[in-house]
């Protein structure tokens, strides 16, 4: 059975025992901490729920240190400690779920291109279009309803969930994930307006994924118009993320759902877009920047912080502005609190 | 022919004869007053269109009881009155517009496994792919390009327009539409960030739709991180809806369209989400709330009414913060009635 | 070899030589100032770039006569004016790079309806659904996974790409362009309150394309009411974009990426909408009109010009109402330059 001991979860994932008492239990599984049994794994990253880890049943609760101290006297549970639990946490849940996707081999009701390049472990579904001079790397999975367009590259143990679209002369990294219905290199948005005709600009550049790059369901990333757009290695998109023509976003980002980056903007590395942010054309938004939800940069940003509002400025001034306004109006500062007054209009 | 009597009106509709006059017309459509014919059915919703209706030559006009004393001595249609004239509009759409797939049986161009099982009466169309342990209900339609994963569970009398996804493991209930290109069970958003590494958190839980939910063109509903994203029954989603990971949706509310709600939040019941609304992660928004379009809901709402502006605050607030910036700036409140000053920068 | 000559610069795309020497040289293709050598036509269309245009290698410079005549004696390229320096770019761009599909003929592994009429010299690739009566024009390009419903038509010389779905009852014209995924006739978000009970009001109406109309990737326009969503000729939609039901909008309008129009309201002509602008339903905005970024039109928009915020106003109040909310709160007026204070929370 598919498990882990105290002793791997010591040696492979780098943890350490708090609790004094031994533990010979094969965990197999991970768990919330309020549905955790005995033989499960749970966590606790966030001190709100250090109640719940005290009447928690389960086997293991992982923490960091000095969480560790404040419950191994108070659980049953065989408390242990590591310097990154939420990442340890992930590692051990990869250990558990490994991505099934019942299917092998390679359908024959897809259609290959007698040029194309597929290696021989990648798995092709029915219903996948690989065109020609394509390349597949060893062991990608292209779920039914993908598209890979003359001479793009598909790297190493990527996924391609169903129905996603990768046009032609786009280049994709190892072990990116594309979630379902993802595209990658439809036209840049490039017109010339001429009286009442818009006489569109050919976009000829492709797409890039870098390394590690994983983008969310029905996000469109656009081709460039004469050079590629470009996303970093280790970066994610969620879902519904749009990327306009001639972008590069650095390493190690995370952008959040329904965030739009319009042509030729810069984005750094480990900058956080949250939901809703729109980045306007030719800006730079530099490294270690956090842009929070529904903010609108018009500018480019330089040092390192938060940004909030549109036109998005440093979080301080906006929520200074916020309370004035609020102040002046004579109302309840917005988002203070959980609102419980009536707000019937 | 295809149609309806004044008897079946009022027997399986619930109209009520208001004008004196008899009809003995069999109605064969429904069109708004301004097309509609003798043997038309048209409907008086809005009071705005009132002298619409005295000059429209529908053969029968449908509205509340009030209206309908307004109206029945200056047309000569047939003035019907019921208690809720849109409903009883919808119904009777929905009786001449029954959806027609031009499509029957099951294509052997698809992709069923051997251990899913379909219902004899359910429709499966060309290009279709179902995986293994997968249910498909009677009467359901699966247009092509569908994707239904392993172990998901489609109801009785769905519609799955074409290029669906609906990865593994989750579960739809009966009589639910979703729109082409809607994914369900993308992957939710979580990574552990490790130096300049981002390590992904296996996304184990589910979508689960209740029945009678839809689901619009391009939405993407994210699978749970380790339970399930949940949405109540009667709820409908526009399109380019997001919902991210763990979310729960209550019954009979409207998500209008480009709005997205971030992880673990929970939505009460009959709540509306106009156009473009966010709402951040792990809030909770109650009962009968609205929240107006392009709002912003950072902190929970508990009281029903109508909520606006980033970070959403009561209507009331936001409108009054509104014309005191205006005020102070010197210019006219904003939106106050259609701008026909110049705007020309 | 595909090429221009000066001759044929001038001639065909009426340019102007300004530069006294001669060039016998075949133009093989275009790119930007910093990267072309002496066969490519590169353009100087934005004076800041002019210093650029000094230090280029490119054989040919393409600008507007002002321009011209500011670089004519400090480069060695080949100067030569023209009026819309950026039409012509794009019409040398198109001579260039003109769409190369990969495929040609009709696959055996596609569904055309036997009722359906295709053109002889449309392009039909595999696992493509073509209803009952649908109707494909001449040299339309239908991609893998393209689904066209029962009677809707396709015009001449379109390209539908991957996974483009247009359901029944649609009409698209000549020269238009579908980027993946992008969604036609989705039911609109029509329904009809009831108690706990929302009742679907049947969508009949279609979506109509006008010629050369182009629609971004993983876009959705839904179906109308009881009439058509419009579309006017030489508009152009980017990626994301949501036109709800019973939309028009009027003739060569730029709709950016993740802008949201809700049901039943008219945009006019050269209408400029930017990214992530919501339209409400109902309203009116006439021609002429810019509406910048994340703004947010409640109310009906008259006179040509620029506006912006949500409510949407001139951009000129707008831009008073941000100035005097950062006086009042005693911070610098947001995104008036690129921010180098610390922005640490």
């Amino acid at each position: 059975m598919n498990g882990l001991t105290l002793e791997e979860l010591c040696g492979k994932y780098g943890c350490e025992r708090v609790s004094s008492h031994e533990n010979q239990t094969l965990f197999t599984g991970v768990a919330p901490l309020s549905l955790a049994g005995a033989d499960h794994i749970s966590f606790l990253i966030n001190e709100k729920y250090l109640d719940d880890a005290l009447v928690s049943g389960a086997g293991v609760i992982l923490c960091a240190r000095d969480v560790a101290e404040k419950i191994v006297d108070k659980t049953s549970a065989l408390v242990l400690a590591c310097k990154e639990p939420y990442v340890v946490f992930a590692r051990i849940s990869q250990f558990f779920f490994k991505p099934n996707h019942s299917f092998e081999g390679k359908s024959p009701n897809c259609h290959i291109d007698i040029s194309a390049n597929v290696a021989e472990t990648a798995v092709i579904f029915p219903y996948v279009f690989i065109g020609p001079g394509a390349v597949i790397g060893p062991r990608s999975v292209l779920y039914p309803g993908t598209f890979v367009g003359a001479a793009s590259m598909v790297g190493a143990d990527c996924i391609l969930y169903p129905n996603v679209v990768v046009r032609e002369g786009c280049v994709i990294g190892d072990r990116c994930i594309l979630n379902p219905g993802a595209v990658l290199g439809g036209d840049g948005f490039g017109f010339a307006p001429s009286g009442m005709e818009n006489v569109k600009i050919p976009q000829i550049g492709g797409v890039v994924l870098e390394n590690d790059v994983e983008v969310g369901a029905n996000s469109a990333i656009d081709r460039g118009a004469l050079t590629d757009t470009r996303i970093g290695k280790q970066t994610k998109l969620d879902s519904l993320v749009m990327i306009a023509h001639n972008v590069v976003v650095g390493e190690a980002c995370f952008i959040a759902a329904q965030t739009g980056i319009a042509g030729s903007s810069v984005i750094g590395k480990r900058v956080t877009l949250a939901g809703q942010v729109g980045v306007s054309g030719h800006v730079k938004v530099g490294d270690f920047i956090t842009v929070l939800a529904q903010a609108g940069v018009s500018k480019s940003l330089e040092s390192p912080g938060y940004y909030n509002g549109t036109p998005a400025r440093t979080n301080k001034d906006y929520l200074m502005q916020l309370a004035t306004l609020s102040r002046l109006a004579g109302s309840k500062r917005p988002g203070a609190k959980s609102t419980k007054e009536n707000a019937s209009e």
